[in-house]
């Protein structure tokens, strides 16, 4: 089968792999009908995280099981399934609490599994999953093709968006604004509001994304970034600060921000990994302002985000601006990295 | 009147100070009854926090109010009155949200106010409260003298401790981990019990302080340190961490126990004031460990906590183990530095 393979910072290749097959009975194997490329994907590609030596790049997918090992009780071959962007047994004490991502028998694709065993990447056109059961999340009838996108954002940028508004502790009636106005952003300005936040402010200064936000919930955009937008925050909430701050970057810039913006008492949520983040305790204690998130556990809010695509209550799949077959993933990648692209979608 | 002054590090001393008076109508003179020592008071004490010039110290007292300015409606002269450790008025934003503690009118005693007026600090024998109907709560009677301890504890310990309950979000049924044998941290284990947690344990290896945990409902103590007490709490909860932890000293090696014992998807709520503590944002993200907290808004729980001493539900005035008269106030400091004492009160 063809599968995406990183080499080193903006190389990456469609590259034959062995096809892929049921190494435990609680493997399943899915054929890959829609992958897609995360802003995370892009710490790889643009050198901020070194690539040590090459790997299976991707971690969005959704697709038809085309087999499943013996222990499988929940999805069968046919299945449309979601997978979320780590595997895990959905078991364990931590995913018992909804944190899947902390699985004590989860881990990332594309990389070897607790045995050894390879796990592919989501870019392919084939994947093991291994812990079928407690990773994939399934459509009760084939989709339609146009739900497609909506139900692949679920996988990751929806999820991830909606544990920033968990973590953040959005509530009814809330002032929120969003941090970053990449895909997870938007998803994370579609959360608040699905959330029954009154005011939803996107950070945003490109003008196809502030689109989506409104298209998304989002009450008013602020454009301004740094001290300019922090400014501008403020004086949108009488200067008292917002109720719950979705921080979706990962920078240190956005952090500062973030915690500059929320009230006291305010929590923000993070899900852009941090990198050269910096938490000012003195401050955050000064203010009482928390922070909170991490990793999301896309597989606790699956089936539910499922659900509200499935009804046409939320339509995330709008952060894809961009589809490709998959041969063309290192386009994809490019696009992304120059900001022609939000989100790339990719065909198998 | 007589008054504590803060000369420098260990140079405590008790002195005559002006009689204060109403300066403003939002005014309130209060004769202290009790009055007590703060561990924060003693970073000061200790030298960990400089002096750079003498300032009336104290932050906790109950009083009768002697005289009330003419715009003050909740109090008047003869009430029995419990004042919070920051004065504040109640109707600003960050009051109306319950964070007192940032309250835009409000400051510290001891210090001057936004006018430069004189405020008092809460170790002498008469306060002048700034705005008093924000900042004062009243008992409908002049409670029995057996209560005053436990209403003066509502000052600040029981309240912070209560803050860091609530900033963890202690639900019922929680294994809860307190970080800190101090009065806070006792405070905290009180907070968590009367809040449902199910196994509230209590981090201490004094036996002294262990015992009056155990009087406030902690279920387990764990007398280790370090990775010892870490590995501890793993073991006690099965390896899985606890579901809210509650750090109740401010050093960096609190921090990282309680960072570390905490399972995934729980939130440390800290109240001890940082002193170098510095944030592992990276491990926070990766096992989705939150932090939550800061200076404690005392006045938000006062009226539910006094009507829980006045019922008798709780009696938080345990902390308090030795009680000396105001001219001793000295031997009051040092006895909490050499830690013969968990808490001083004093009588003028």
């Amino acid at each position: 089968m063809k599968a995406t393979m990183i080499h080193a910072a903006r190389d990456v290749r469609l590259e034959d792999q062995p096809d892929p097959s049921i190494q435990k009975p609680t493997d399943a194997v899915v054929k890959v009908l829609a992958a897609c490329i995360c802003g995370s994907d892009l710490w790889y590609y643009r050198g901020d995280n070194p690539v040590e030596k090459p790997f299976r790049i991707g971690h969005e997918f959704v697709g038809i099981v085309e087999e499943a090992g013996s222990d499988v009780r929940s999805v069968r071959q046919g299945d449309f399934v979601i997978a979320p962007f780590m595997y895990s047994d959905n078991t364990c004490p931590h995913c018992q609490f909804g944190i899947q991502s902390a699985c004590s028998s989860g881990g990332f694709w594309g990389f070897p599994d607790g045995d050894g065993l390879t796990v592919d990447g989501g870019q392919g056109e084939y994947v093991r999953v291994p812990l079928a059961d407690g990773t994939l999340v399934s459509t009760r009838e084939n989709p339609d093709a146009a739900m497609v996108p909506s139900l692949l954002a679920l996988s990751d940028v929806m999820g991830t968006g909606w544990h920033a508004a968990v973590a953040a502790g959005v509530s009814e009636g809330d002032t929120v604004v969003v941090v970053g106005d990449g895909a997870v952003g938007l998803s994370g300005v579609l959360a608040a509001s699905r959330m029954g936040a009154e005011r939803v402010v996107a950070m945003s200064r490109h003008e196809p994304r502030a689109r989506i936000a409104r298209s998304f919930g989002a009450t008013d955009i602020i454009a301004e970034r740094g001290a300019a937008g922090e400014a501008a925050v403020l004086e949108l909430t009488g200067g008292v600060g917002a109720d719950a701050v979705l921080e979706c970057v990962g920078t240190g810039q956005a952090m500062n921000t973030a915690l500059t913006i929320a009230r006291p008492g305010a929590t923000v949520g993070y899900v852009g990994v941090p990198h050269g983040v910096e938490l000012p305790v003195g401050e955050m204690f000064a203010r009482n302002v928390g922070v909170a998130g991490g990793i999301a556990p896309a597989r606790q809010y699956l089936p539910a985000l499922r659900d509200d695509v499935l009804s046409g209550e939320i339509n995330p799949g709008l952060v894809f601006d961009l589809e490709l077959p998959l041969e063309k993933v290192a386009e994809g990648y490019a696009a992304m990295d120059e900001r022609r692209a939000i989100k790339t979608l990719l065909r198998p």
